[in-house]
């Protein structure tokens, strides 16, 4: 449990009553119509703007983030809306609810991965990074753990996402260690596996939330804020073409009869 | 209730082992690196990249909401971190769950106003706005109702992010009749009342998103998806700063004071 | 908005060292082995102990509102559990937010729709139900809105946990006036529309909460709460026998062959 | 991921027109009255009616997780009812996420701790429960772990709840192994620290869980069903003595003092 303390205190902003004050700038002259969406996200999580060239970068990563077809959180944010249309706040909600271990949370493992086999001290030092990816692969293998942000369910032998990531950091300046270890990694894993295993676009998210630096507490992070962008969207098609309740009726009707009256 | 539908559909977007589309764009090379997260917001809601002066004034609006400080919003995601750490999304979900009618609600409930007052197809077509102002000003005063988007507690006798929002608006091309009309009412209701009542944020935006055309009903979303930016930064600052566990151990001591044994 | 308040109260219960008070009762001797859990929940609606007939009655109700197979909530508990087993919380959680205005707050129509056309002060007094009947079941009609609690996609011509609700209560002598009323707003709806138009369970539950006199705002929250428990027992099962992989994979499928690359 | 299924069925229940069936039972005449909300709870965990000695125990259990003041999750229960009064269902959703490891979790961790200690199969068997319990404690102090379930920042030198619940236990026959092994790990990690270290309510039900053979895993569900009864209680008292507001603009007023414009 945290210490009690005298008083609370936040730096990211107040208000009085002509001037709001974020992260050290003034909202109104400093900050509108000067960074984008992306930069503000960066912002919320550096305390400062991006460079032009980080600005490029982690807008690419939190974009790619944004969407991806019919996923589970899709699937609860209508179903979610279906039942209280008053409240799409609550069906975003209830749809980023699911973004945990299984999914977003890859992108976290990859990161947390890479920081505990090159700690950021020792990233651009002229590790050996080949002899890294073996033993890191070397002890998954041991421990019959798998590798974050390697193999793709749909996407093979590339996750297109990938090389374009990849190519975008290094377009920037954004490529080093991180980025050269979890490719190392992947060969490694691959060939000690004989499976084809591409990096994913969580594991490449991954590898570039290390190269910025972030603390891999918050990575998952990017991927909560950019799902609620790409949930807004899905509510919005629920509301011209709604699926929800096809998708319930259909559930409800296979149980009644795989599981109900005549079945048994 | 909808209709059952023999097939369902989305039109948002789709993958293959090698492609992955979204709004008709291939992800990988037409949006990764070209659009940056606000304009993919955009694009989630209008199925279409926006133009470059869009794009200011959208991320603008969209940047606006991410950050205001300790709200109710920012608490509880705080709060509800201290005791699920693990599940970072859950925090940001239940901070998103508080977003309804009372506070972002009044940026959905301004753009109703202008829609209802001046309807998409009569916009720019030379009405008499200043005749729709007083009469909406009129409408609300006999029904006892606040004018949406008019006033706030802290920014008097205006709220900063108003004329900046508006000044980008007009500097791109997007200060037409809703913006006016927003103004004149403010105007009206001001002169009607005699009280100071400035436009507020919610309302600026409120205007700005009829001059876009879009969607009342999904207005709100754009409060939500900046607010899970935001609500981000706040749990990082509370892994590096906790302020939840003081909130309540003083909420905690003060009711026991009360209300407690010593109280009655 | 609230007034700002020196000190903040709560009339819920405290604890000290060796002490936790609830309602009034000492939780450990008065409570805990007294009560069951539909009583507790009664508590912390009222403030005091039901009755044993009272104790029946809402027990009945609160068990009726728990479980109702795969209803959408229960597909977005167990679609949201799929990605973030960790946090089986936030799986309950995203199912109870769908629990709006459709489903769960036609039980909440039923009684404000009830409450209206015989407020608390006038029931048990002899009033024309009749005729308050036929006047509500018209002014819907007339307003073109249809009567909450009546009518049912599956259960017809009867609900069959109506007619069982209705019994319990008569058994404990909670069948008064509005019950009574329920009845003939059902008849006359039935005549005038010449539909069949069973009284739903949400129908019953909402007159029965009239009887116990439950404040109209809080009625949605006996759907809650029950739902939480249901939902608790399809996501164990989804642990066992996991359907939400199964429901989205056909979803995804679904969408690439009408909406994807061969489809246009 | 789970394999793929050609059906999806469910063991729960089913609907037709004139029945409906929950885990075998036909709800209206064999369920409803029959049993009461806590029992329901249980049929939904174990798929059977609890037996009168279960009932007594499991309703006691359930009852003491409902109410324990001004909580985390109530706090925000309170703040997002303030912003979203329309969505109570959003709001005891998003005090509801807040129940993971750090509060809720703890009874899960007890009852994992105690099946790890004496797996099932072995329990009721004569087992050496005074050497089990020292190697537990053994284990958890070599680990610099604390022992799930013991310790209390208010509650000492005992939780009064932990004895009233072992108690009612004792009188149903429901107090074997597990909870005399809790209380030999209680003495030893007592005298292994010297300090004071009740066992506290989830410790306590913890241990009864596995008297009753659950789930590990659905363990924190009974936590979570229980809350969310306790949360529409402090839903109600918002509404009448609203305490939101004045904890917001506490704390708003407190960070504009320390970390505003007149602060730097």
């Amino acid at each position: 449990m945290p210490k009690r303390k005298d008083k609370i205190t936040s730096d990211i902003g107040w208000s009085t009553a002509d001037r709001i004050q974020v992260h050290g700038l003034d909202l109104p002259s400093e900050i509108l119509g000067h960074v984008n969406l992306g930069d503000m996200a960066f912002m919320q999580v550096t305390g400062r703007k991006p460079t032009e060239q980080e600005s490029v970068v982690f807008n690419a990563i939190a974009v790619t983030l944004v969407e991806h077809g019919i996923t589970p959180s899709a699937m609860v944010a209508r179903l979610t809306y279906m039942g209280a249309p008053e409240s799409l706040q609550a069906a975003v909600a209830a749809g980023l609810c699911g973004l945990g271990s299984v999914f977003v949370g890859s992108m976290e493992g990859a990161s947390r991965m890479l920081y505990a086999a090159l700690p950021p001290d020792q990233a651009g030092k002229g590790a050996d990074l080949a002899a890294i990816a073996k033993q890191t692969v070397a002890d998954h293998r041991a421990a019959r753990q798998i590798v974050s942000g390697l193999g793709h369910p749909v996407h093979k032998p590339v996750d297109p996402r990938t090389p374009r990531l990849f190519q975008i950091a290094a377009d920037n300046g954004l490529s080093r260690d991180y980025i050269a270890l979890m490719q190392l990694i992947q060969q490694e894993a691959e060939s000690a596996s004989g499976k084809v295993l591409p990096i994913n676009a969580t594991g490449a998210i991954g590898a570039i939330c290390c190269e910025f630096g972030f603390p891999q507490e918050i990575i998952r992070g990017f991927g909560v804020m950019a799902r609620a962008i790409g949930l807004v969207g899905h509510i919005l098609e629920e509301t011209r073409n709604p699926i929800a309740f096809e998708l319930w009726q259909r559930a409800e009707e296979e149980i009644l009869e795989t599981s109900g009256p005549g079945s048994q």
